[in-house]
């Protein structure tokens, strides 16, 4: 299980917490104490997300995960990978009190992973809801469900939670840094409609795997951005094509996809986020803490996976 | 949804914790603040309960819990369900958050809970290993496999959990409580050897169900109290009948354990476990910590439901 969920996966979210923790240093070399320490939160963010992909797929009937068998199908797991995902996610709090039951700010991670795992099974939920089986029903989707959903299921855990360890670990209160929450959730949802647009234009062989989201109804930005700028009668073709697994109708969602030129505003979306990204950080009164921001930033934009 | 997890329920693991914290005053009257924070802390323990039950109906494909159908049982709902356990469970922080975050006691009620859902998780696990599907093997189990199931699975959020939370609240240390957790984790197991035994001989018009665990292939007390003390022929007989649907090797399960007088052996240990917890209550310094755990065998003592 181990190899399964995470050495297949790149440990982004984990690595970024000692990233984060370096730079709010401002170069200062860290003792072996501090990066023990920040690798043991980055592990503990790994944790969780070993425990959302574990339900996450039995929830969604997933087959594979990181091109192998989803944990729940194989033979001998079945359901009990729900029990499996608990324990996981009991981790998370088994390592921080090992590690950080007598610092100051243990009470403040504590509510932090919960506060974090309530909006990623909130953000679960609405999506959960939103793609119901038996209730495909394109007119429910728009940019600010779409929002929404990213924001809950995607931002907070990947983006914000590394960044709001580090920051905990540098002695400093979260509550005086709303606005780096705020800019770590749009970043977030840039990053998903960056995925979103990778899942249908992004080459297979460079993004690991073949993109499903018009066969699976998803609530995806670029159906979202359809639906806001065609016509009546590509209105209808969507309805009529989207979520369908018949190749002929994805081809077709496609080509109204080209027609609607969904590569340019998307190329559009991305410069105008960038820029706004960046204003957003270098309005920021701390150097280090934009230098965590930007470096973030860095790591996502104009990326090709 | 409400409705079905809470009302059909007893809500006796969250009412305990007003009744323990009212012993441990020992009758002083509580004020409003008093009894309102002990109940949330009830509420908390009813949250978790509600959590690993919808959790546990989806593992075991369970098809009626407490005469409904179970939540994943219903049409819209299906796997979703998962997601909704742990909604469930991430208010348990919430509650706690809101109303405890300023007391001395908040973190140990964060690391209470976390424990105690760590502890479930891991019976479960056991459990679920003990008794998977095409690997029915009768030679597992024993009575200390027993015993580490309903110890890890049972006795630590059912009994000790509302007494810990009562001691919590009454400004104790829990590390100085280690004989308490040992005595309840007793008295839980106590009460799951009765449940085991009701399950085949208690009345169903009483207990409210038709027991099951003979054709299930449950880790009884019963069966490995059978397993104990039958010879080589009725062991035969055993590993032939149990676990079987049809109805005639249920009969011969059940003849088997008359042969044997299991209902005698229960007799017996009823009154042996009852006199051997009695005496370690009465050799507890505390005397109104005494009186909560009085309170908590009367309540099971002989219980016929």
């Amino acid at each position: 299980m181990f190899h399964i969920v995470f050495l297949a996966g790149k440990l982004n979210r984990g690595l970024s917490v000692v990233d984060s923790y370096k730079l709010l240093k401002e170069g200062k070399e860290l003792t072996e104490e501090e990066i023990f320490l920040a690798s043991a939160l980055g592990w503990c963010i790994e944790w969780l997300q070993a425990y959302f992909i574990v339900l996450d797929d039995i929830m969604d009937g997933s087959h594979t995960r990181r091109g192998q068998p989803c944990w729940f199908r194989l033979p001998q797991i079945g359901m009990i990978a729900a029990n499996d995902g608990l324990v996981l996610r009991n981790h998370v709090c088994r390592i921080l009190k090992n590690h950080f039951r007598g610092t100051s700010y243990y009470v403040d991670l504590l509510d932090l992973f919960n506060e974090v795992e309530f909006q990623t099974a909130s953000g679960q939920m609405i999506d959960l809801i939103t793609t119901i089986e038996g209730e495909k029903d394109l007119s429910k989707y728009s940019l600010p469900l779409h929002r929404r959903i990213v924001q809950f299921k995607t931002s907070y855990y990947s983006f914000y939670l590394p960044v709001a360890c580090a920051l905990l670990m540098a002695g400093e209160n979260l509550k005086n840094h709303i606005d780096v929450k705020n800019i770590l959730v749009d970043m977030g949802i840039y990053f998903q409609v960056q995925d979103d647009y990778l899942d249908c234009f992004g080459a297979p062989e460079v993004i690991g795997k073949v993109g499903t989201d018009i066969e699976d109804f998803k609530c995806s930005w670029l159906v979202v951005k359809a639906l806001e700028c065609c016509n009546e009668e590509q209105k209808k073709l969507l309805y009529e094509n989207y979520g369908k697994a018949d190749p002929a109708c994805v081809a077709k969602v496609k080509e109204l996809y080209n027609a609607l030129d969904l590569q340019g505003v998307f190329t559009q979306f991305e410069s105008e986020s960038y820029e706004k990204l960046i204003k957003s950080i270098e309005s920021h009164s701390n150097k280090a803490v934009q230098a965590v921001l930007k470096s973030f930033l860095g790591k996502i934009y104009k990326r090709q996976k």
